[in-house]
């Protein structure tokens, strides 16, 4: 029952004004009781919720997937064991399983419009870059993945440009030092998003060095999401890639 | 001398091959000596050097702002003191000064495009919140403003909803918990930049907790930046919005 | 013996001067050698000794619960695992566990008063959560649950608005971000006790930054736990219920 | 214009459709621009707006006084220099100044009720104890403050134990190592509030190791709020003390 | 050979100048090729060097083991596992293990001097204080056991104020919030050696929090050692107790 | 009213069994209302309260030196300025000040006994070392001051190796790296007390690193105080240096 | 094709203006899909690509191993399992491994030039130390290798001086205080490479204590490298030890 | 006196055997009473003593330096103010003020040799570098400054290749990302010597964010030292540079 329907259904006298006061602060969920799950957040924020799988209880999440999927014909979750996988796939059938990117999926076909650029420093980045390819392509964004071009060999780098100025939105990941947004920001028109990864040893302290770099970059143009957030990355550059092909 | 130059003037041998191979890694930038002024940048990356005026030097600043402004005909500087400003204002006459942003600015008259939605959080907020502003109207977007909107009484956010429902891109600045831009993404579906800043006290060490209420945000499309940082919040909602109105 | 009883001998000569300084300043409590049970803790703060299980050596465990359970008739283990469930059930009958809140209890018939209402941010959090619920209506409270009402949907949480009215403590369970407490405090009259948890990834390190986040709210009336401190929280929510129904 | 108000102006058809959904969105505030003065905050959480005057410019901090003293015919404010003081005795008669609280107000003749109790370790944590005090008894509790009783010498503070006892609620200001809360909450039945202050050196880290203390208290019954956060104090203890006496 | 030696052979001439001055740069020390074993340690320091058995290689672990043993005819060892007390005593007859304290040792006969008294705060931290009871004894220290008596329950402390007067060093030990050293300290003369142990959770980070509380004490006399560090403060109090008894 | 008093009063029936309930509770302090001056301290840890003047009122400054003066003939102040040294010598003649340590003091006319040695690192660190040096002696001990002994030339510290073995106890002072105890402690058979102090820049994080390093050191003995706590160092040489000349 | 390549083709109309100017971004990079092995670097930087195998995907290694071999006939990878071991040597014929420093190496047979040394602090140290070893020996310099000189017994290092005296650079690796590298630095003319280790433990925080000692270091000349990196450690001493012999 | 004199005397029965044992152990160096100058410094580490000046007492300072300069016949002196400089010039003529550098010097003439090249990424690193450039200068190194090459306009470095292809060893001032470092040692043969700066704001937490990255970088061949210790860099490129040209 939308807000519009029940200012109807009292104006028509089908309910009195104290059920009107309680219902319009009542949302449209699906209660569990153990999740509510957000239904009109599509409506209401332009896309469907995600499963986050990590440390979900087995029956919990059979539940999620299933009444989301029943709803939305399509779904998407993140950090997801090789376990998870076989349970759902018992319930669920032609979900996928990316082993890199820790990602469950179900897609509908559907066209991918404009172009995203997702970069990694280094080949033990991939994982992330890969949560945040899965993440932007399902939600319907064209990417292109340009992997291994740290800042260590620059003209790996450099001689990506042309492709980097064809991008909407370019996502960074980078652990270490991460110093390849900061590069990769001095070069472009466009909006970078930095993804830290928790790549490194020693004082890199779990990619927080990552993340410092990124915040402190003396470049213009970052954003910077939580370290090895590549989920978060892609929803990002999925909702400017659409703004930049008039999608809102 | 552009690259085309370069090659142009090697092939008819105006130059010998060791000389264009050095050529052809300068770039072009004006050496004041203690600086290199990066005067292709608007080319590169569509958007001139902005002068971070904090601790600079009065003689240094003065020929800066100077160069500068002879090259581009107009000029932003930050975190720029009332004695800075009293100085360059004998050199640049009418340079202009927001003393709540601590920007200096001398702007071209400009269409505004598109629309960017700058919140804050409380009233201690406002000077970031104006840095940010100065500089996204600099570089050309529309935007508007709407402060002391923080989640201890979530109905002045709420009755909002309309304006915000019409941004490219929405800027939110808080301090203390930091938690407008967690509810703020959950409303809308354009990206939210996040904006820490140090107003608090405690432990709040220097807005460390706003910083890392937004990288850990539960709700998605936020684009956190430095502490403090409303221009590169600034910068980063004008590419955004210019996006989303075409331009690129 | 109780300071008054060694008064009392001293006044009759049962005991000398000497003797009468020592007893005084030796309070009641059983010694196990390795562990001195607070027997008169009751009397003085209200409740019985709580075990906490982790990492307790299993004969210290099994000694530890008959002698608290003899002299108490109830008791309550928490941070227990499975494994000592299945030793310590051996020993104890009717011993029961909840194994999301990882708690050992056999509690007395009674009747549970007032209203303490626990929220969750997520699904996740819901461990955290029972533990407080566990704690809470063993010492006699009773307890409405309303899990899964994070920020990002907020109308999950709105739509609440009179359950939490009608309560005389909350208790806010939160990870990521935890700025759930935030915006619940700036809805209700009565205190708000917020516990941040673990749960997230990357910058959240361990739960400091819901900690922090809770700790820096701009709402008021907010008590701050230990992170993932459940039975904390159900303790205090249990005083300040017990409070307001006039039990002290 | 309540929620309530809109439903029968709309069923009335003194408003259409659309403007009955905006309006429903819209709470009651006063928007001085740069300000939204939270004017149901007390029908909403049981207190008026409290002004946070630290760094707030003059002009803004000149029209809240007068918009919230007219409206509400009292007023407190927090973190306020001698300077703001005599700034705003120019404008409004009669304002107060605690020169250890750094508190303004101006306060209605009011039964104080029930019973809370204020103690501090040392004699430089009683500026913050000031502030719980003013901001407690402007709420209307009653409060007994007793200084100077840290842990060092523990004979001062079990010298007390009569007036503890009596307490509905205590708060226990401590710097340095802050081991007076745990001591505290292990002799009493009420909650204990714990006000981690900055006075110390060295690794106290501007209060951090007396917030850590609190936080990992092996007493029970603690709730720990910001470091030198005496207002947030005052208010949660004013908050329980209310709900002892049968107020909610 | 010893300086004294080196001199007389120089002044004898079995030695030339060169000679000399080298030799009387090196020390006595066996060379094991991977390890440096120091020999006159108890000449100098008063103490045979004890074995950090933690991580050490097995062939490296029985050859220091066999080294040492040969030489002083007693041995210590810390940090030990179960795997390496079983492999060890193939090796050497009569090892003993202290599997709370994981400790190996061979100890000589000795009387027992003196007086130590080791307190722990909880029944968690009794692992660290028999690493620091077998360590203080191996050193010939008399020492007695206090365990349990935390602040949570002070009456439990209070009780034993006769036998801390009787000691000539107290050792504290306690994790959470490690209150326990500052009180103490406020009761006694003599220095109380604190040691913080990584027991609790949430924000205690693996021992920070009752590092911090130890050494921002207000009480005066406390000697702080590293986290979980029996081993030192056993050794530490075994050198004060050894000076009150005239030894040194 | 001593203890002993108390239960003579209530046999001889001076007093009822409730108030000598209540009067055992009682210590001993004089109660300044803003403090509680700790009188029989010196009784039970067998050292006078020493003043902490940092950020003291003036007027409580006034009166607590008055009546500690008064009560013990002696005071000792630390972390006094010049300002509060001009005001307290127009109450309180011949009160000195030393502003290398920042302490005040009036001692009584005593024989120093035992021997305690203060080393420091670098001469930036006299600071503490006075302080140290100021408590040790105004307690009673002997010192021995040796000054800008740092490892960097470690041969100045070697130089000095007799005077290290005739201390009873050795405070080593060091900020930077704060090897200094370290090394210190190898030579010796004594207990080393080490003080990190703040000197030093950039990533010495006001004197963490020095701490940590004194915290974690390989060599034995070692008792670590807050950074920059001579006070504190001092108070601890005195207990043990007394112990070792047989004072307890 | 190098640049030199692309301007003579351009030259002589082999390829157009657009081609020569993409052609020159581009470097020279073998380009594996996931990664881009970069071939140049040895040219440009003086040394092959070593292999961080730390996590690599095993067909991933796999692949990486055989092309970088089949290019430079050597090949060194860093942090590789015993089981990555058992997997390549399938694939490669001798190869060896360390077990120690965990590397995997194919050496051609080459003279060893000028001298560095490597001391460690501790037998635990001795891993990151081997890593130092076979890296720094890989790429060419000649190693002497000096283990277990820590400063709780400062004669086993000052018995080493004239070995110090002769090496060009000198590599310290110590974990705990890592007070090692200060004093060898006060010792030698040389630069002093400081590797600080994670061993230790309680405060030690993974290598902190030890890494903030050795940037903080009161000795001049001290180059630190991050936390057990015992590669870059001996990348850096073989670039000092080469510049020393001559070679550039 | 040497200890070869001393083993001479000893020989001759110039000294007897207890002398020549305690002659042995000390070393040269002069003892002011608050300082022990290093007077054999150069002799062993191949450098004179330099005065760090922040924070020196006036009459420390001044004694300092005319003992020093008497030996020398130059000096160097770091982190001087201005008002330091003007004392000092009425005591030793001809001294010399850097401002930016925050030095102090008077030199000799010599023959600055090899080749080190200084690099910033900004001009507000300037102060920093330029105190590296007088240290390196003052120990006989010659040196190139490149000032202003940060990574957010890459073509500002590359077109320096060649310049920094001549350096024995190059120095990287940067703040802020700090990512200078990593892209300069892709590039060059020679080590790189690593200076974070405390410039920046935000997240930069006083450099912290900068010495990260540098720890963590991506690159080989990078040393760093502390934050801001443009004289540690200065010390430790003259070491490297002298090498290079033969002098050790």
């Amino acid at each position: 029952m939308t807000t519009k329907d029940i200012l109807e259904k009292y104006k028509t006298n089908q309910i009195d004004l104290d059920s009107a006061l309680k219902e319009i602060k009542k949302a449209n969920y699906e209660d569990l009781g153990f999740a509510k799950l957000d239904q009109n957040r599509k409506e209401r924020t332009g896309a469907n919720e995600v499963v986050f799988c990590q440390n979900k209880d087995n029956d919990f999440l059979i539940k999620i997937f299933k009444t989301l999927y029943a709803e939305n014909k399509e779904i998407l979750g993140t950090r997801a064991t090789k376990e998870q996988y076989e349970l759902l796939k018992q319930h669920i059938n032609n979900i996928e399983y990316n082993h890199l990117a820790k990602t469950l999926k179900i897609s509908q076909n559907k066209e991918l419009v404009g172009n995203v650029v997702i970069l990694t420093a280094g080949t033990a980045d991939i994982g992330v870059a890969e949560e945040a390819f899965e993440t932007c392509t399902f939600l319907g964004s064209h990417v292109e993945r340009i992997y291994d071009v740290g800042v260590s060999g620059i003209h790996r780098l450099l001689s990506q440009e042309e492709k980097l100025n064809k991008a909407n939105c370019i996502i960074a990941v980078a652990g270490m030092e991460g110093a390849l947004a900061s590069v990769v920001a001095g070069l472009v028109k466009v909006p970078v998003i930095a993804v830290p990864t928790s790549v490194g040893y020693g004082a890199n302290f779990g990619g927080l060095s990552a993340l410092l770099t990124m915040l402190n970059s003396c470049s213009n143009g970052i954003a910077t999401v939580n370290i090895d957030n590549g989920y978060g990355a892609g929803y990002l550059a999925n909702q400017i890639n659409k703004l930049a092909v008039g999608i809102k």
